[in-house]
């Protein structure tokens, strides 16, 4: 018989998990700085409004999309509808209202910029449905991932299956999937049956990179490879910010390579947050993250920079590996920390990070050649991957 | 917390539930006999190839629909192709081929007698997809409706949660209803739009019916009303069987009220058939259905004769109610079945099964008026509710 939700792999209070499929950009003050040799828009110098941008964008597109959001929850069944909109962040788990929680519409900012991106105003207008096909799929994924990772938090509130149970949370996010199958069925837009066949491959994806992480949380650190946590973080992170990025392409009638090209820089955006993502996770800043100092070591993460520096070869990885093989009550997490840091995994991570990014410059460059209209998708990608540590 | 994976509300051991979501017709011996009363087509007496036409057009359906079906399957990442591999019959466990037990395919057949009633042969070869998609989410709820009912055996194979774990059984299911509605958005058939959103909205009523079901299995028996068990298998199985007839339609180019009338039809028969199913697994011969005689009373199973019969109000429900709070290890269950009969629960679920077998065939007699064309529909229906006891 086979491995059962009834014996945990872990505990049930620890953080999410190396792969974020579910996470959203960690809560970053100060003052946002632009990266250096990161950025297509040549005109140099910080602009007024750094940061800003994104932020205006996010709420734009709240604003957009929520309400498809509440029409096609509120067009559920009672039972259903309850699950999703204490998911969603719009409901306590009385049933009395609630404000807030619902994330920061990252993957529909995406949609609608890349959309006004190659059709303006427009095609932006016309995504608002296919956005929240999009949002739809990333909860669908997050209800379900709560249920086989145990985690108990999320956006600051108990998940689902935690106030539900396990069938009502499974059975709440096979409902959104199917609504987000919905919207994009009865979308009379031209692009619409595209978009669907591409969010229904990326779920295929994201069940994979999903399968894979559970995976790896049964192998010790050194049994996997840099080749494999970047693969699985690619499916698990970059395969939907990537999706987002090309269905509002499909949505503003741009070419296939436009619209490849837009996957590929979500993709390489998607991985450059999860990189830094896993950096914050060991060296960020309590105050800032939200998490207490060190605690993706203490949880035995198998994050980037773990693995890196596992595959390091250094004496540092060696201790790493003892260190990691030792349970202990008051362990010393910075010196964990400094050990993986000696091993190369921060440096390795960091340099990454950037490359991925650059990356995800050349290719939004190539799918959107004027630096005005790819300031959207540019604000959004520096937004997700800014550094707070 | 609520409820949890972890606290099973049954043992492991016990038969398919109350809801049918996934239930395959048992296996009737003997010759069929056509139901009196029931029939559209007047031409009296029996005919030569009764219950032929049935299996010929369900073996016709399998030939037509597994590659299809079998294409989708090998698109899919390694890990969830085998999963999904298992799950439908085609392999063993350990990735050996295998032969056999995908279930009888009566939902595509119907999709595909469907459109050959209403569009004739060219309406049917074009429905291939459509009828592999319906196929597709009646296999993905088999798989979640099995790790949430933790059933260990389906079609006489173990599921897939015993073998694969909890995680890539959610993780199929999730997978099979996306490769359903890929299936659809990839199909240039003018009708493959309307069919996704109707299969889409088919999900979120198979979902309902699920937390219906679930919810039904927490509460006494007599708490449980005829109309809420109604209404939860008519969401459970009514409602994709009514679906692929209407999709059938769609595919041959019906209009809105014939392919209203279709779906009637199949809802209508998806009751009566669970009607007769409830009436086997009660008194059904051990011999034809496989299963131990009053497995469904060992089991207090809520099923539709059972709560009929505590809907009474006769001095049998009370005595039921008294058998059905005892457990006892060498408890008579011929005498509990007894008692239901006393009670009245099989004379109910027999007239009600007749009863909808009956409106089934007015509402195919709107779609389809012709008898010869709503042959097929006919052979398939009768097929499914033929008794067996």
């Amino acid at each position: 018989m086979g491995e059962s939700l009834t014996k945990s792999r872990r505990g049930t209070t620890q953080p999410a998990r190396g792969g974020q499929r579910g996470a959203e950009p960690r809560p970053s003050a100060g003052a946002p700085q632009r990266q250096g040799g990161i950025g297509t828009q040549g005109d140099g110098g910080p602009q007024p409004a750094e940061g800003h941008e994104a932020v205006m964008l996010l709420e734009r597109a709240r604003a957009e999309v929520d309400p498809v959001l509440r029409a096609a929850l509120g067009s559920l069944p009672a039972p259903m509808r309850r699950v999703a909109l204490h998911h969603f962040g719009w409901e306590q788990a009385d049933g009395t209202p609630a404000d807030g929680g619902s994330g920061k519409a990252i993957r529909p900012a995406l949609v609608l910029a890349a959309a006004a991106a190659l059709g303006g105003p427009e095609a932006r207008a016309g995504a608002a449905r296919a956005a929240a096909a999009v949002e739809l799929v990333h909860n669908f994924t997050l209800l379900h991932d709560d249920v086989m990772d145990r985690d108990t938090t999320r956006r600051h509130r108990p998940t689902a299956w935690t106030v539900f149970g396990d069938a009502d949370a499974i059975l709440a996010g096979d409902t959104l999937q199917a609504l987000a199958l919905r919207l994009l069925a009865q979308d009379p837009h031209p692009a619409s049956s595209a978009a669907a066949a591409r969010l229904a491959d990326c779920v295929v994806e994201l069940c994979a990179g999903q399968h894979a992480d559970t995976a790896m949380e049964r192998c010790a650190p050194g049994e996997v490879t840099l080749d494999e946590v970047l693969a699985m973080a690619e499916a698990k992170t970059g395969a939907l910010i990537g999706s987002a990025c090309a269905i509002g392409g499909l949505y503003a009638g741009a070419s296939d390579e436009e619209v490849a090209a837009l996957d590929a820089f979500g993709r390489e955006a998607g991985l450059a947050f999860q990189l830094i993502d896993d950096v914050i996770g060991i060296w960020g800043d309590p105050r800032r993250t939200g998490k207490p100092a060190g605690a993706d070591l203490a949880a035995r993460k198998k994050s980037l920079p773990v693995v890196a520096a596992f595959a390091s070869g250094t004496p540092a990885a060696a201790e790493l590996a003892e260190l990691y093989a030792r349970t202990s009550e008051k362990e010393d997490l910075d010196h964990i920390a400094l050990t993986v840091e000696r091993a190369g995994g921060r440096d390795w991570a960091q340099g990454q990070a950037a490359d991925r990014m650059a990356r995800a410059m050349q290719q939004l460059a190539r799918a959107v050649p004027d630096p005005e209209a790819a300031g959207g998708l540019l604000a959004l990608a520096e937004f997700v991957t800014r550094r707070s540590s």
